[in-house]
């Protein structure tokens, strides 16, 4: 029954979903830490080696996972304290000099709510790679960026990670980061929780459409992803009650959930959000003494 | 527990939900019926009686429940084949002389995809109201037809049904159809169902924020109800499920689905499909011998 | 040829358009006044009887023009203060007793970009009218604010004064603020400029299309008009271009410019912003003490 | 003064445009015809040598204009006589095996009307590429067709050249096709009119934002450009207007033009129409036997 779970968050994983009073941190494999900074929960997974990929299903390397929750509540600053959080979070896996170039790359399928996050980021991205020459006198001390929205198989034809690693090749930038929508199997964490890791992503995951992966591998330069969860797979989400419930059930009971996704009703308004959210904590991260008046202007 | 059970189709009111082996008829203050048209199931129950009110939780009326699945097989001209019986059994529930002028009223949120149904039925309305005075050699045989979209509360500060009734008021129509999205308790409904009523409709109820009624008592004249099943209630879903596998179930298990909507992963794309139907069987049923192309050529 | 100029700004009605340099003040029947508040440049022109009326083709009224092209310099705080501006102007026109309750008109074709001003306006409108009962604790003391965007005639069959004096008569507000897009003659003043009058407004004037008037004859209550212009009809410019350059023109000469609009090359970023700011505005005019972060948060 | 001309159609060049009365093919290094087919205007201009160059102002080729006004008239099956007209234009300049497969290029920026017709053409298109592989019984016998919109310099800082090249590369096409909106000077043409030619295009020639060319020489593979004017320069319209008042004007009194465009009222559905006939009529061309059914059919 587990490979009906639908999950993109490392913190999600069997073995770490069930024994969440207990001590994830005795998993062989695994090193696991929570803390809560600049008000937000943050927890830490590092998959350590085999033993540990095997538990969570995932390539060894670290995920981040930021609960976002008081985002919610409206409290006093807390957009641009959440912004600042994932800046320096973002800064701790990239180690980057001053003066290496970026590219993010927004995946997913602008045209699908839930599949937007990727899309919607990239548009409140500082693009700044065309102005460092065109308006040196202004630009000159910015770092690169770029931004590249590379569609969906279905209505290109061609991989995102063929267009990406194409262009990579051409811009030769010093790491690229991956936005894109993930599957959780919380619903709590539905667009509140932001997943960083150094590892890389398999695009289109979260919508169930795995394809080509981006990492250091295929694209020969260090691939951050940073995902937003927007859907709950609805045989995952069954399964789960279920099994919460203390019951048993058996996979075919769960057919009539295929091709099936639970969201929150305001999903369009909350992925807007959230992928504003994305956008800002990137500029942060990628350049110096940024306010977020000075994003909004610039992006104005 | 049945209290938690959303569903605005008649067809899957609790008795006929549970009962279809058995033989629904039987039941005191329904009348019920089954019969493939044009290719499509439409299935059709009439409320008696306060009998009947109670087993179904509707008022006394028609409702016909189309079943547009065939659309999905892509056959042969069925898209054609819908739009024609929806304006046949439209014309069933209207039964108005050919002079009479009619408001079509777009419930829901455009913004919100599953609540667009109705919105962008409108768009596909072919509106004549202003032709046949402004351009009476070409319109002034046609049908008097408004549209209107009414927003929703949260957005306008006013009832759906205060801005329709005030409207109503002025443009005095003989009859009101309401398009509307619905809650259905059957994933496989989503977006291929339509169900016409001439008991009016509450805007807003697929969604979950039930609101002043639509019906002849509130507007005045008859309305017709054409709804579309765009979501399934997370909670109702897992209790179905639940139950489907035989097992026991109690309430406060299904908290954590509050809130949560079931949608078709492609939900964009749906709504946008079935709405369009909506608007051209709404065009056929209101204007005489018009052929798809007609339609597209008046829309262009 | 003056039939054949198009504008809706009082301050471009042909007398004070071509006297600029000389005294305006000095046209029997009209009272002008020109002063710079917040460090934008607001010109009154006051139409006092009718030989003012002659003079600039208006009612009698009060006509003020706000010039915010500072914004565009991106001036420190200019946003914020451009808000101030019009809504301590938008309150000079209205002065109401703080309980009186506001009905906010969205004018003109959401669809169409520079006819969308009025739309997006209410868009970014804080509705209170639905939260003072719901919600008494928080919002008990608001003015009850509503708004309506009432489609166009060629979407809806219905009039636009028509759905607004029906909704009306319904909701009974002290007065109607209605927000549309207008014609300017000058290409300088586009998505620049907010007119504000006090004798209310033809809708779609600024497009093209003008149709019953929205005033207190016709509404009853006190109706404002906060308009901004966001095309240039080609014949007008042509024709002042010409005009400019000493040469005569007659009127034949511009028939090629029928049915074309100038507008910005960035038209959809420009009306998405000043529509903003109109917003913003009015919930600051009709609201006490909000800054603009509070408005983010109440519309976020 | 023509350097202040903005066009970007060989037949609105200089010598031609003014020409028209006369015979332009006396015009050395040019040849030129016009036909009618379909019942549309065609013109063809043959660039054939440095002299032509000279006279154009722009490289050796065929240019073929298709002025589809009659589309306008709403003439019995004008969209697809226009779609098959486009389709056999394009197989003439294409003139490829039947395996080769096709990059088409979606170039200009979705967001801004008048510049959306390459990624909205890039919607209407039948893209295969993935598919003859995933489902080799469908679409093994299809040209392998993929689409691609590259976005614009300021929203990505990478120039449409760098990222289509880059692609190109990757995917080896046997030809590239570009799809971008232009500028025209004659008002009657905007989107009414469609260039082809076999010479490749410079990406945002039509909106004033020129960039690197998609040519033979730059991608490596034969470039076919399929253009659409969507905008009038007001500052080249005005020299016009002006010229054919048989008046003098000098430059700077043009001043007043700069960055302002003139469109069609009704712009944004104008870009939507034309902009589904090209995605139609490259359709058409690529793929064997298809009606526009078979077309909507794939696309729904």
């Amino acid at each position: 029954m587990s490979s009906r779970i639908r999950t993109d968050l490392a913190i999600e994983a069997e073995p770490l979903f069930r024994s969440k009073p207990s001590h994830p941190e005795s998993l062989p494999g695994l090193r696991c830490r929570e803390e809560t900074r600049r008000g937000f929960s943050v927890s830490t997974v590092e998959v350590l080696d085999e033993r540990g990929e095997a538990a969570v299903g995932k390539p060894k390397g670290r995920y981040i996972t930021l609960e976002l929750g008081a985002l919610l509540r409206r409290e006093e600053n807390s957009f641009a304290e959440a912004c600042a959080l994932l800046a320096e979070e973002l800064r701790s896996l990239l180690h980057l000099p001053d003066i290496s170039s970026i590219l993010v790359a927004g995946l997913g399928n602008r045209d699908i709510t839930p599949d937007a996050v990727g899309p919607i980021a990239v548009d409140n991205l500082m693009v700044t790679r065309h102005l460092r020459s065109a308006l040196p006198e202004y630009f000159g001390s910015f770092r690169s960026v770029c931004g590249l929205c590379s569609g969906v198989l279905g209505t290109t034809g061609i991989e995102s990670g063929e267009i990406i690693a194409a262009v990579c090749r051409k811009v030769k930038p010093a790491a690229v980061i991956a936005v894109d929508a993930l599957a959780s199997r919380c619903t709590e964490r539905l667009c509140r929780t932001v997943q960083l890791s150094d590892t890389g992503i398999v695009p289109g995951s979260g919508v169930g459409n795995a394809r080509l992966a981006l990492n250091e591998e295929t694209l020969g330069v260090p691939v951050i992803a940073v995902g937003v969860p927007t859907v709950v797979d609805a045989a995952t989400l069954a399964y789960d009650l279920i099994k919460d419930s203390g019951l048993e059930i058996d996979a075919s009971q769960l057919a009539s959930g295929a091709g099936l996704i639970v969201t929150p009703r305001d999903i369009d308004k909350n992925v807007r959000d959230i992928s504003k959210l994305i956008g800002y904590g990137l500029n942060m991260a990628l350049h110096d003494d940024l306010s977020i008046e000075d994003i909004d202007m610039f992006l104005s």
